[in-house]
């Protein structure tokens, strides 16, 4: 077992080899480069905010403060927040969550290692969408699972999740289905209809859904619709639910895994072993997050419908892009095949690089949410426009547009 | 796979029959249940601290919130506080680390779920001190490992680790070896002899250290010492440091881990992929609590001496009880076999639970850091000094005394 002479070689468990990462922030990185270098960059790249966390969030966190709130709290997050937790998602999904059924979570992300944790054994299969975050994938690896990909189309008016690919790749070793209903990048939502047939596959196969609900009440328009309120899900889905995007909180890192009783309950054994609890503080500005006036995201969101219709408009004049309007999220995901091929190039990173050298405009594609599957022939940014003011968009689409233009 | 009917008998992932907790939150609740029926409770079990963050830690994150540090960060933390940890951690142990060997976690805690999954395959063997934090134990049999136990003895003045019993136990199939020098609960320091010792060893088997140095500053006379400052070790340790005991931080949920870069960078990428990054605005507090005036640890390690020699008095007065004097930690570890005996008393648990019921004293009894080992004899409680008052010592261990001498 002599695996290394020094740290400089030293032998990472194996599990280390499945072990990805979320490349946005090697795009992060370069454009924080060329900032430097004094180039002026339009960050499109992360979904980050570029607006303030509402005033009320932050007074509540200083009283809890004040009031000796700085000790340990209980593992499963402080009784009031869980309760506030527990009424809000339940009220937007019609369903009688209480505070049983609420483990509260140093953000949303850690919901997936612990679902995953808690429910998946070497071997076992697990659905997860690619395009999509890219931490399912690495994740699932990385615990011993199988990660087994279903994709997103295009169609005339907007993405749809393909329910024939889940259905054709469940094998008798599959067990979790992981759905980002409002999806990122693609900001696809399923139909009622949809939903109905995940349902039905999710009950004759026995699965076991992680449903990541980051931008459940990230929308412009509509009502959004949670898996978990079907028949019979609401003991088969851990919701994931963040203060991250609704409350502009990114950088707070407080979230939940909200679902079946004894499921719940190996995850809050989980913060015990893993981070005994989270920022005690922080939970009393989200208690009053949830039950206070809501003009504050009321006030994001419609910076964000402005943000958007600026982009879409600047996009679609755009010759060889083609982007559908989403409701939801606060991401574009245009259609670019064209523009690529019009530039010359062989592909998204090489187009990602001309435009980020000729016009300072930074963005994902594609590739950044999983590898490319077998048949792919259409290329795809995803744009967040939640970290970039209405002008940053206008001059940076505008540099995008006259850059694409100039090659017709 | 039909592993279940209903969520109700959901079957959970096989690691999870090896995931253990930490039984003095039981022990807290139950103290909560009777201070609820109107029962005076005196909290000994709980290692938090009923002492304020001191101001300036509160005032610069506050300034960090005004400042919008409520986004994302990176995901080692703010550049400024990990050269702030690696100034403050080298110039304490004689070291030369920077910025590039820490990696700022949400807690000390998440030290030790990250360090063994990034080191230790399934089967490898890990040495780890039992009486000892008990998550030592669940994480490595939860992540597939074999958690071989060494112990600590009580000599005429202090407690030492059995050093003989870390060598017998080393096979071809350990990997890793976790030291908790200054421990919790004994509240053992190892000479500079066994130190030595330690390092000897864990170069003849090639082995790898979680150093945990919780309570390297929390002491009150004496300097510390780490196994990484020995010859060859800075290489082979990870050290996990946190400010929640230091700065009286333990709800704010901020640490650190510290060791050779390629291991820390695959720590880093597992912030990534469970956290993203801790939270933003509280790592400038901790830049404000590394590099501002020491007053405020100063306090409270003087307030915590007049209590730990208030509690080592009346100990020492009672009949059957004989308690070592530590100068690290907030914890007494007092032998107890003579009143458990006098009081008629089968053990640890009926013990505990005759003073709790007759004198509201409520701790931990050496059964909450690991099971019983073979020949253990002795009964040894831990008795947390941190969350009470003078005056609630005074009181509460006076009851104790009383108690035990009615029997005698």
């Amino acid at each position: 077992m002599n695996r290394r002479a020094s740290a400089a070689d030293f032998a990472a468990a194996q599990r280390v080899a499945h072990l990805g990462t979320e490349t946005v922030f090697a795009v992060s990185s370069e454009a924080a480069a060329l900032a430097v270098q004094g180039k002026t960059i339009y960050p499109f790249h992360l979904g980050d905010l570029n607006i303030a966390t509402p005033e009320n969030i932050v007074e509540a966190s200083l009283r809890a403060i004040r009031d000796g709130k700085t000790t340990y709290c209980p593992n499963a997050g402080i009784p009031q927040l869980r309760d506030a937790l527990a009424e809000d998602v339940s009220r937007a999904r019609g369903l009688d969550y209480t505070a049983g059924n609420v483990s509260v979570q140093p953000g949303g992300k850690p919901v997936i290692a612990k679902f995953l944790l808690t429910l998946m054994d070497p071997g076992d299969e697990v659905l997860y969408p690619n395009p999509g975050f890219p931490i399912y994938d690495s994740l699932i690896g990385f615990f011993g699972g199988v990660a087994v990909p279903y994709t997103y189309a295009e169609g005339s008016d907007r993405f749809h999740l393909d329910l024939d690919g889940i259905a054709r790749q469940i094998t008798p070793r599959t067990r979790l289905l992981i759905l980002n209903d409002l999806h990122n990048p693609t900001a696809a939502e399923c139909t009622p209809v949809e939903l109905e047939r995940i349902a039905e596959l999710v009950l004759e196969h026995d699965l076991l859904v992680l449903s990541d609900e980051a931008y459940f009440d990230v929308r412009f328009a509509g009502a959004s619709r949670s898996l978990a309120s079907l028949p019979g899900m609401r003991e088969r889905c851990v919701i994931l639910y963040t203060f991250s995007k609704k409350y502009a909180m990114t950088g707070w890192r407080l979230g939940a895994a909200i679902g079946p009783k004894p499921i719940i309950d190996v995850i809050t054994t989980l913060n015990v072993n893993i981070e005994s609890c989270p920022n005690h503080f922080v939970q009393y500005g989200a208690v009053a997050a949830l039950t206070e006036d809501q003009s504050g995201p009321r006030e994001m969101m419609a910076t964000l419908k402005g943000r958007r219709d600026v982009a879409l408009g600047i996009l679609n004049a755009t010759p060889g892009i083609n982007c559908l309007t989403p409701e939801t999220t606060f991401y574009l995901y245009p259609n670019v095949t064209g523009a690529v091929k019009s530039t010359g190039c062989d592909g998204h990173e090489s187009f990602r690089r001309l435009v980020l050298d000729a016009t300072g405009v930074s963005f994902c594609t594609r590739l950044h949410f999983g590898h490319a599957l077998e048949g792919e022939d259409q290329y795809y940014l995803r744009l967040a426009y939640s970290g970039v003011s209405t002008a940053q968009i206008q001059e940076g689409l505008g540099k995008l547009k006259t850059l694409i233009e100039s090659y017709n």
